[in-house]
């Protein structure tokens, strides 16, 4: 597995950045090597003049080791390409992404440039809709969060969900900006993706959940056989 | 116009608060007056049992000052009435408010209680629509808060504001839940108040917004002449 990850990352990095880039980086596991391997060629010398907008602390933490440079995403911020992981992707490049937790940054900055490449393995496809591999992350306000998730499961889609306030070692688990994380599992693929990830935002006391509609532009999966699955948004959309 | 203040305030508490109550307390210099009422009563034993839930730290210490007994929000609690001010009403009972800064808790206690009532003088009464008196604040996200701002000025109604990040002390101004406030200015009342909010609550990194529609029941606005007006939702909607 940790092959499959290292394999996307690399072949994202080889086939997308360039020198003088500026670089979004997503958060998560094959993120990592995706830092690695872009650390890398900057101690070659085979990339030069590299910025890299971190989406969460523990990226940047790990960006920072490898002596990768860092900025932020600022009003003039030109960001080139951004490469991220994700939880489950559609063949339309829809995703759900955060259950590491860091859904909001990492949208920010993928709404932020022109490219949004994921990277990631191929059981991450879900050809019969999203939301059965795992939860769907929304991030809450901590005042009131017991109210604000009784209002989500009031949704229409999200009406036979069950929910987990998300924990890490046995605490309330509390994301970059300081809030929670409600997990909603669904039994059946999720209804009507773009309005109920509308109606979502749209309740008092989100700030914003995984849901990630015509953002991606390309996908690249890892295959245990060694070939890739290249997923680009043109080529896959209705 | 402290003395106006005082009576809106005096008003809402004698008229509708008994005891035994949930009480929802917003913040600002008119919900001063209540959480002084409400402490007189029940140190005099016109009120017993009362339980108060506060929408800021700042409320939330001038209630513990006053000995007034505090909860929070949970998943059981059925506030009876809350009472807040506000910086914009109009004949609808829609609402302008946040410029304290507190919106977002002010607008989940509003939306779980039955009663949200509204206390300020009669200067906050906007017959030409809302918007002109001062800023809309929008709460946003620090991390690219510039380019959350660059996508609001892309919402139709939004396009002539002019806008400024909240300061206080010359430090960005952050507000209980770690973020920062945007102020927009119109220069005509707000289009399209009902659309206009749900494309500012849609953008992401927006936590929320001052725009309250169809919270407010019951406005008591105090006049220089010693009388209220007194608005009420099913009497004043079109």
């Amino acid at each position: 597995m940790e092959d499959l990850k290292k394999r996307a990352a690399y072949k994202a990095v080889d086939d997308y950045i360039r020198s003088n880039m500026i670089i979004g980086l997503g958060t998560g596991s094959t993120v990592f090597f995706v830092l690695e391997r872009i650390a890398s060629f900057l101690k070659d010398g085979t990339l030069e003049n590299i910025t890299c907008i971190p989406t969460s602390t523990d990226t940047e933490v790990k960006a920072k080791k490898l002596n990768i440079p860092l900025s932020s995403l600022y009003k003039d911020t030109k960001i080139d390409v951004a490469i991220d992981g994700t939880d489950e992707i559609d063949f339309d490049l829809n995703l759900i992404k955060g259950r590491g937790g860091a859904l909001l940054r990492e949208k920010l900055v993928a709404e932020n440039t022109d490219l949004f490449i994921i990277v990631c393995d191929e059981s991450k496809l879900c050809v019969n809709g999203l939301g059965l591999t795992g939860a769907l992350p929304v991030e809450i306000l901590n005042f009131g969060h017991e109210k604000i998730i009784e209002k989500l499961l009031n949704i229409a889609a999200l009406k036979n969900c069950t929910y987990q306030l998300r924990k890490k070692n046995e605490q309330i688990f509390i994301t970059d900006n300081n809030n929670y994380i409600v997990d909603l599992f669904f039994t059946s693929p999720i209804d009507n993706l773009v309005e109920t990830s509308k109606l979502i935002k749209m309740t008092t006391g989100v700030i914003d959940h995984g849901i990630f509609i015509n953002l991606a532009k390309v996908a690249i999966l890892s295959k245990s056989d060694g070939t890739f699955t290249i997923l680009k948004k043109n080529e896959h959309t209705k």
